[in-house]
């Protein structure tokens, strides 16, 4: 075999440890033992029948050859719309792209940004892709490692620290600590990227699913709408996690030459998805809530069942389909913590650790059963961390 | 706004000129005129009926979460199955990664092959998409301009005078030529990558479409399975063109990685569009032959229709969906004659010049109208070119 590029063999830089407690929960699973799994950030929820047919009908209704690359002028011009209305900035279809889903629009973002070898700033704790994309895009990460104290927010001394850097990647509501940034938080980020003249990159599939405070856009803060590439999803807020539709928001210039990108990476999103994807905006934000509304339910279970334990600390989630549990008290690490709740209470969660430093002795519960098995999850979480 | 990366305002090398003449028609098309649109590689069949609804039951059923990201076992394995029958070449489903599309498979390979400023050699003509997917894996396009005299196959020679490079993108059957590599080519080919220890990136997205000679996969060469990444496609074979389904084959180790990136980079195909690809496989050589067969019937009709011409000369295609007419002796280029087919006959074609230097002075014509528009086409074709 000839070699394999550089880019390719060191994309993870060797680790992937995170995972070891996600991969045992699935082979048990696949074994045929009953686990209940809160990892991944599935909602448990399955895409809605009248989206499923809405796409059926645009299929048999013909839309299934290429579909245009940047995005159908339909779906593009109901993004648009939505982004304004969401964030008050002026927004046209010529600032949109239609991409395979927020993962290829975090890709793609990086390569607008950054050339081979840029530094590209990123938020620790992270969404486990954020490290791995931007290496496949060919930059280096650097990780701002903020601390619990801080709401896991960083801070302008943090961010005047940093390399100099192409861009910076962040991401409220956020995964995996359910922090929402307030303000403050993004008036010193906006400072920092508007005074280095850098991209920020503003990763906002959560952005309906905020039950504390609420969500605001960077791109609607001064001089920021032609700096930010903005990202957004329909699979968080529609369920429609595996119909892989999402976008990025951009000034017109950037999203010309990403529309090129786009031609050599993906050639665009299949028509009948882009359809349904229409089809399941106008419905509002009356289906937005359907979706989102468990997640905060469960919030509420987790915060009762949870509240007055000496041993867990529950970091309050503002938004998104996580939540975040100190377990330091324990002594243990959050790795050790989740394996022994695995193999001593079948209860699968992710270790903070294979979200960064920065969520080292906690563990991140997704809230993605159903309100009994989560009900009941949460007890058993509580009595094991209290019986160690 | 910051600065873009070199990267994305570098990807066309600042040209896209040999699209005017589709750009031209398609305006025309929206305005209401009547042109007949003999430009791109889209299948005028729209998929069939029965594998959208196979792909319907699977999203109602439920596949609407994210799928396994390297593709789902069903569709690997069938995929896997495909391949070993067609060329003879044990493989195995950790020998596929199933991508959105071909296209995406081809960025995939150069960014598996290539890190950044390697050379990448590939052939012209070229499908349009080639250098500029190149570039966008960070890479420098080289290309090997073949000869008309020669079928527009590249020569031992040829290849041994090319720069050092990490890899050589072939296509076959070819896009935009017709020319389906013989066994003698292809042998100079893999010889020529084995002496330099590089990487073979085998396009065979036409490999359903042969009316002459008999599609050979390089990859069944001695000693090729394992520097070879071979790419193909539901978009011709099944008219699914839209449904961005397609897949990469490579030795196991290549594909673990490219798993990896594929999480960063697209993450995944659609459940529901694997289960159509599945089912559309499973129909077999009938459907294949089904949306093949229009084309070969169509090449039959060019080649009657101008046959004994003095103007034009028919390079005969011996597979895909285009023919290529050498209309050098009209003393035009093919731009020109493109140009004026549209202005006085409203008829679109795609000038050779689009497809790199090799097919400087030629046409090439998609045979994706219905066979009597496509008759009355060619005909037209042949009156203007003997008018000049
Ligand atoms: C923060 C964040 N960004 C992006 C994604 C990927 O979203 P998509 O399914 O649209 O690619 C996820 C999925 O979990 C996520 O948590
Ligand atoms: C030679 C060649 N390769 C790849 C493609 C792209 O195929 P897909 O639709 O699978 O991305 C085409 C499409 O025209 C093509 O002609």
């Amino acid at each position: 075999m000839p070699e394999l590029s550089n880019r390719i063999t060191t994309l993870n830089n060797g680790g992937t440890d995170g995972w070891d407690v996600f991969y045992k929960a699935r082979r048990r699973v696949a074994a045929g033992e009953k686990i209940t799994e809160l990892t991944i950030g599935e909602p448990d929820d399955k895409t809605d029948p009248e989206i499923l047919e809405a796409m059926h009908q645009s299929a048999i209704g013909g839309h299934t050859g290429y579909a245009a690359v940047p995005g159908t002028p339909e779906l593009r011009e109901a993004v648009a719309k939505r982004v304004a209305a969401q964030s008050g900035v002026p927004t046209t279809s010529d600032n949109v792209l239609i991409t395979p889903g927020a993962q290829a629009a975090l890709f793609a973002a990086h390569l607008c940004a950054c050339d081979a070898g840029d530094t590209a700033l990123y938020i620790d704790p992270y969404y486990v892709t954020y490290p791995g994309s931007i290496r496949g895009a060919g930059a280096v990460p650097h990780a701002i490692v903020t601390a619990p104290e801080n709401g896991f927010c960083p801070t302008a001394i943090q961010l005047s620290e940093t390399p100099e850097a192409s861009s910076l990647l962040i991401n409220t509501p956020n995964n995996p600590t359910g922090t929402v940034y307030d303000a403050n938080t993004l008036e010193a980020i906006c400072g920092f990227v508007r005074d280095r003249d850098m991209w920020l990159i503003s990763d906002e599939v959560y952005s309906t699913q905020v039950w504390e405070g609420a969500h605001i856009s960077p791109r609607a803060l001064p001089d920021m709408a032609n700096r930010t590439l903005q990202i957004g999803s329909m699979s968080k807020s529609h369920a429609m996690t595996g119909s892989r539709v999402g976008w990025l928001i951009g000034p017109e210039e950037a999203i010309a030459h990403l529309a090129d990108l786009a031609i050599v990476t993906t050639y665009g999103v299949p028509g009948y998805i882009q359809d349904a994807a229409v089809f399941a905006l106008a419905q509002g934000k009356g289906l937005e809530d359907k979706h989102a509304k468990p997640f905060e339910r469960r919030k509420n279970i987790a915060m009762r069942l949870l509240s007055g334990s000496k041993v867990i600390q529950v970091i309050p989630p503002m938004g998104a389909m996580y939540m975040m549990l100190d377990i330091r008290s324990t002594g243990l690490s959050g790795e050790e913590f989740a394996h022994r709740l695995l193999d001593e209470r079948d209860i699968a969660v992710m270790p903070g650790e294979s979200f960064g430093q920065a969520a080292a002795g906690h563990i991140r519960v997704a809230m993605t059963v159903d309100d009994q098995t989560f009900e009941q999850a949460i007890s058993t979480l509580r009595e094991f961390a209290e019986s160690l």
